[in-house]
């Protein structure tokens, strides 16, 4: 069992990291990429103290080398659900089961939105990860929302479990080797059922199906950590970034604006130390 | 009139600097040295994202070369006195008077306590300021205590006015320049008196004093801004970083631990973009 966890490697999660290394504890580090693909992406960055007229490249590269220099290792896996095990925190990515006293998550925002009726059917049909309930779906009709390159082979894997896999690639060149895939250039708008998930719909056109797969990087706290407090899409934390869940500890974006670096930066150290804090409030 | 004061130039003063600049805001940044003696004092800083392993001269320097490329002008002054005069605050400094409709502190944690009475002979025989005030005390007994050689021109100032002058230096290498200076190699430990101030007490002696000058750069917050909600020492305030009196906002080591420089650039950053908010309310 890990002291804590950490999901997310934006500024936050750097951060983060950077002072539980600092503090000596035993933990892991989530992320489905290294730093994040929003700071890569951000043109000019003049508000970063200390780091005048960065692009985000240049940022990011930064951030890296800092971890990289300290000998973090970053654990490449979607965590995708995080479960309150009494006392301690079980955490699913993929096909692992990881467990940690206390976890600080650092999602970022996303800027896809759930689809209608996503949420509802969390559990009744709606799935995050395709190891851990593809076998569910064996011979089934399902859909599969892929948001990015990196998760094809999933959906390969998908696919060919399936009788029919519906794949809604959200990117540009798409290349998915499964004959069983069946390909529809639509967002999926819609999902709908009674006591399951019954039916997608999308632009002109709608598909019945078991299951509906949605992979992407990020995950919507409340879908994340069951009972989340949040507010407007926002995880609800106080001063010292603990959120209503005692041991859940959250930082950067995910908390709310501004969405700022530097803010988050700040969060992410602010939250390690409540979380090791929390730790020895454990022990006393 | 400035939209906006910011009192403090530590990574939080910096931070704000740097986001009321980029928003474009008119704004007044006082410190009484660039950048922070504590910053530059550390040894080696492990957990400032992206900048890893600086000695706390290269975070230092790192932080003026940021606001000097932004042509972000400092003002060398001690302000020693923020009064609400009516949907704006007026800032004393020295001799001077300043306004702005909204300021953000970034004053730092003082690492020396105020003498026992201090802050209750506020106005009534305590001051921070030599030059507001020095001419009040013209041929009476005054006390000095001076933190720092840069205030000894100050201090020479109140001696040539004063009938005497006990000086209380509280550094080595002392060159205090005038005939009616006394020296006093002791801590001051006590202030005393009636309605007024009347005696300063130090290990092994007292002193009938008029008026007792504390010359220092930092000045308690809530002597600073008087009906500023503390705890503990520290500015109470809000995720927004605002504190309980509206305009005025506070970031970094004054609003509590963790003391840490990344928690401080994100305070900084979050009270800039609070305060930008709070003008754009008082036009709504």
């Amino acid at each position: 069992m890990y002291d804590i966890a950490i999901i997310g490697s934006g500024p936050a999660g750097v951060s983060a990291a950077l002072n539980l290394k600092v503090l000596g504890k035993n933990f892991i580090w989530f992320s489905s990429r290294a730093v994040s693909k929003k700071v890569e992406k951000a043109e000019l960055i003049k508000n970063y103290p200390g780091l005048p007229d960065v692009t985000g490249g240049e940022l990011a590269a930064s951030l890296k080398t800092h971890f990289e220099k300290m000998d973090i290792p970053l654990t490449e896996e979607v965590v995708t659900g995080i479960y309150d095990t009494g006392g301690k925190f079980t955490l699913l990515a993929k096909d692992k089961q990881y467990e940690a006293q206390a976890v600080i998550l650092c999602l970022g925002v996303e800027s896809s939105k759930p689809i209608e009726g996503e949420e509802s059917f969390v559990g009744r049909g709606v799935s995050y990860c395709a190891t851990c309930d593809g076998f569910l779906y064996k011979g089934k009709k399902i859909g599969v929302l892929c948001t990015d390159k990196r998760f094809e082979h999933e959906v390969e894997f998908l696919a060919d479990i399936a009788e029919t896999a519906y794949v809604f690639p959200m990117y540009r060149g798409y290349d998915i080797k499964s004959q069983k895939a069946q390909i529809i250039l639509k967002n999926p708008v819609k999902l709908s059922g009674d006591m399951r998930l019954r039916k997608v719909e999308y632009k002109g056109g709608e598909l019945d199906i078991d299951g509906m797969f949605i992979l992407k990087g990020a995950i919507s706290p409340s879908t994340l950590v069951h009972g989340l407090r949040t507010e407007d899409g926002h995880i609800s934390v106080g001063r010292d970034c603990a959120t209503n869940i005692a041991g859940i500890f959250a930082a950067g974006d995910c908390t709310g604006r501004p969405y700022q670096y530097a803010k988050a930066v700040g969060e992410g150290n602010v939250a390690a130390h409540s979380a090791v804090d929390y730790l020895a409030s454990l022990r006393a």
